[in-house]
């Protein structure tokens, strides 16, 4: 039976405007050896599979510093609200001018429990449809692709998806939807 | 088209040992405009999918200092060896203490490329069999727990298993083993 650990000290290190550095001392429960841990502090992150009327998958095309390279995702973005859903259908809105239903939660992870505290969830907002220009701030610059859902597998198996939270919100998607796989 | 940015300048902020931040400057090419990203350099990730020969996955619970939850996960690290493939057969036996045949490499992602710009890449090893004790260091404190295959995508759809990369990794098995789904 695995225990928790005794948190003796937590302290921002430094902090990075969308994520702060945590030093942490925690007591081992097997050893109870003191060690301290760099942890990730930063809000909840929210992603969206906006679904047209006519079933495309609303994606966009962007440029992403960690990587050094314009990836293929699906809108998502920082949660600011009290509630993720608003974050998503405001991310949707922004990022590519649609709209749709009220987002329906589809589930949520931790992106990497042994360093971050946040969670990501995964909406889904169908009959999305184009209403408005992009709002874009001066460092995002995104293109909108529609992709049928048919195509998703394939594109993830040969590497043009790479982003592991959007495989996850797809691998949400087509547990709800098997018979698009 | 969305353009590459240009990178002005890079440099190591801050060095965490298992992570370093890098503050960087670039120009957007929609505004020419100069921005400060901090992303995250860190080695590439493993994680491995080990199977027994009773076609039973082997899985470790441990706690995790970023979420602060006793978690559900496969055996996983960071690679230190020139070859991930390796790092995936030595995580197995020091946090396990099972070995199998050849680690095959099942996919790989960034396991967020607005931040981070390593890979994590998810092995199977068939065959996987019980051959030693854990080689654990003062600050892991693991246990095995084997699962069968059909228990997973239930598993993940209530929360139980809710590490981002280990649902990916999932993801990657399961396409290539649609059956035991």
């Amino acid at each position: 039976m695995i225990k928790e650990w005794e948190l003796l000290e937590s302290r921002v290190d430094r902090d990075y405007r969308v994520f702060r550095i945590q030093s942490e001392l925690a007591v081992s429960p097997r050893t109870n050896k003191v060690g301290t841990f760099y942890t990730i502090d930063t809000r909840d992150w929210v992603n969206v599979i906006p679904v047209t009327p006519d079933g495309k998958i609303v994606m966009i095309k962007q440029y992403r510093h960690g990587s050094k390279e314009v990836t293929l995702e699906i809108p998502g973005g920082l949660v600011d609200e009290h509630d993720p859903r608003e974050a998503a259908e405001r991310e949707l809105l922004e990022e590519t001018g649609y709209q749709g239903n009220s987002a329906e939660l589809l589930g949520f992870v931790n992106p990497n429990p042994a360093i971050f505290n946040n969670l990501c969830h995964t909406y889904l907002i169908e009959n999305a449809q184009e209403v408005s220009e992009k709002t874009l701030d001066p460092n995002e610059d995104i293109e909108v692709v529609l992709m049928s859902p048919e195509e998703i597998p394939a594109i993830i198996a040969r590497g043009g998806i790479n982003h592991s939270l959007v495989i996850v919100a797809f691998h949400f998607f087509f547990m709800k939807n098997p018979c698009l796989r």
